[in-house]
């Protein structure tokens, strides 16, 4: 990883400390203040990410020159950089587990100009990959049994973002993407069938729907609203009997009232004899549309969702914050108004039945029939074990999603669990507080 | 560029137009349908990342592979898939030029199936950086003469978005940008300070200024708000005068009443005799609360913005299409409820003053004392001149933002212009229509 992609500040301060031997242990506490109101619950995700680029971090020899000239950092500061590697330790929610406002997602304790330095990105992956997947479970959770698939690559905050949209949302339980890199670098399923366009550059709707069925006979989906849906759908139907087609086909509904279409659509194909072809829709949707579909009694199989889930358009980020919570033994905590953070290394318990957790001190006991969510991922700067594969994220999120209560998975008004904290942490929280008011912080 | 980087669909339609010999050149139009609520206008941005992108399209023998063994292309696709290159032509409205809703900021022309084929990153691209470069225009006209600067980098939705947030956001007039290696890819002003940690892991906020100010004499900006920012304040005044310093030196505040602490702050300088000590503010910025620190007084230099600009946070997207709208000299349009696109390849005509804008076709006569917005990009593949200088961008910016209506610059409510369409593009429009009524489309 390369060291510069970060905030300055980061560097500033990071030469202070190492300046002055202000290399004594640190633990950062990387969490989510509050969750916005359209959200029950948080999915973890972008500790992977962090994990795979703090491992090679370090400051090339373009990088210092350029800190040199352009910067002006002091040869001390730019010998102890070249120098610089990550040696800290990672504890994190694994990814796919749900977490709740307050509670550390991730957790870094090493050397404090280490622990600083990696705070833009760690910030910057957590909070854009728990963002996505937090709302892409709600699409997940609208769609009840029918399947969902990611359409957002064309309107994602860039390439980058569109791939790890695509990975983040198959954790959650989308079964396919449009992206077809992201398909093939993660094994996720591709899924595509034809854009209005195609249909327009044919002479006629009819003349599209045959070139692609007799090009992709055992896997066409017809478009069928690029002029009348219902016209669109009985062509569809026409063009299947005409090649006796079969396999997995279907027909997109993309605008229009998509309760009334489908049901109409799924009437048609159906005294048709062709039970078999999918209906599939789209068009700006996202988890609130898609409940609303469910309810209204649309007949769907499968929901494209593209822009508002790959861009979490209603919350386009979260509330995280990178926290010092402990240096040399002693506990840290700030005081401004409206952003106390408590103090000291912690750990998350939870409780399955009934669903609570519980944020207490890294060292306290267990509290009896909770499990702890903050796993050792990185001990000494050395990766415990490589990426998992896509599929034991989302069983992991399958197994945390059945265990939450009903009011947090509401996706038209949702009742987010609060997490507690336990008594040995509520009394750090005051001791630190006094001790603060002492020094005439209060 | 990797041609897996796209929607299946787009390789499904490129094999289907390739097998049948439709080659025969399209003009696709990429424009954005209508702006939300909160803009008065767009910039046009993304156009040069889409032109890096298109050079060098193509097909490896690794994408090759994965689409004949996962995709089940044929042996036929294939080999067109490897000989294939973008060779069309680009036209479009030079980046930091203002534009307005549907008329186009980019069109392309070229091979059917190569026009489809750079759909989807042509549209990441563009929708992507025209959202931020419209939504951190407002930021810049909010903060009128004061300096504003990117902060975003720690939330915006991935590294690579991040570096292009700080270089669109210059584009349009940031002065600078937290992220250290987008300054250095870009010739950025690079910005940074001190985290709230720094002061808390020091033993009192009078040694973290102390040791800063050491550290950073000449640049020394102190972070006051950690405990209580008026003493904090104080406590960087006493530092200043201790130690001597002179140079950019600067307080942040970064929470509480911003307008207050602001007015108390300066004033509380001014006594000490450091008038040229600036005061910067931070913390949940946009154009919007921006506008009200301006007007309720707040007495600011520089202005941190950082997430609500980063992900565009009211609007994290536009509303972005690419329609066929020629095919082999013929004009296409659909028709479905709601989206009508007009057809034809087309050219936007700009009336300067009184401001005004005009939607005609590509070789219709040039409206006398308008200005053509679609330039040519790329010709046969190959790109007229390389990526400008920011500079020149952010010149062509300013420009134009300083003969665009009051009412579309307007922060809390504006006014967008409306662009009109030409005779030519409506009589073109009505004909094309009747023809499709004529087939049975209507």
């Amino acid at each position: 990883m390369n060291a510069l992609l970060t905030d300055l500040y980061e560097l500033n301060m990071a030469a202070s400390y190492l300046r002055r031997g202000m290399t004594g242990t640190a633990t950062f506490s990387l969490f989510v203040r509050s969750l916005p109101p359209a959200r029950g619950f948080l999915v973890a995700a972008g500790v992977e990410s962090c994990l795979d680029l703090v491992t090679d971090l370090r400051f090339d020899d373009d990088d210092i020159r350029y800190l040199r000239d352009m910067q002006g950092f002091e040869a001390r500061d730019l010998e102890a950089f070249r120098r610089l590697r990550f040696t800290g330790d990672v504890w994190a929610i694994p990814e796919g587990r749900i977490a709740l406002a307050g509670e550390p997602i991730l957790e870094v304790t090493g050397p404090l100009p280490e622990a600083q330095l990696v705070e833009t990105l760690f910030l910057n992956q957590v909070t854009f990959e728990t963002t996505i997947a937090s709302k892409a479970a709600r699409c997940v959770i609208a769609a009840g049994d029918r399947d969902v698939v990611d359409f957002s690559f064309r309107r994602t905050q860039g390439i980058e973002a569109g791939i790890d949209v695509a990975r983040v949302s198959s954790m959650v339980g989308f079964a396919a993407t449009s992206n077809v890199e992201a398909a093939r670098r993660f094994g996720l399923v591709a899924a595509g069938t034809m854009a209005h366009s195609y249909v327009e550059a044919f002479a006629d709707e009819a003349a599209a729907f045959r070139a692609f069925a007799q090009d992709f006979p055992g896997r066409a989906t017809f478009l069928v609203d690029t002029y009348d849906t219902i016209t669109g759908i009985k062509r569809a139907i026409a063009i299947i009997k005409e090649l006796g087609l079969s396999g997995r086909l279907g027909i997109r509904i993309d605008s229009g009232d998509l309760v009334a279409l489908s049901k109409r659509g799924r009437r048609i194909l159906d005294q048709a004899g062709l039970r078999d072809v999918r209906i599939f829709v789209s068009g700006g949707l996202d988890e609130t549309s898609i409940d609303q579909l469910v309810h209204g009694g649309a007949v769907v199989d499968a929901f494209g969702v593209g822009t508002r889930m790959g861009v979490s358009a209603d919350h386009p980020y979260l509330d995280t914050a990178y926290k010092l919570v402990s240096y040399e033994g002693g506990p840290v905590m700030k005081l401004s108004r409206g952003k106390v953070t408590a103090p000291g290394r912690k750990q998350v318990f939870r409780r399955t039945r009934p669903f609570a957790d519980l944020v207490g001190l890294y060292d306290e006991q267990v509290p009896a029939g909770t499990e702890r969510l903050l796993e050792p991922m990185m001990i000494g700067g050395s990766r415990r074990g490589a990426r998992e594969p896509i599929g034991e994220t989302r069983a992991r999120f399958k197994a945390d999603l059945d265990r939450l209560p009903t009011g947090a998975r509401s996706v038209s008004s949702p009742r987010p669990p609060v997490a507690r904290s336990t008594a040995a942490l509520r009394q750090l929280t005051q001791e630190t507080r006094r001790r603060l008011a002492g020094l005439g912080f209060g």
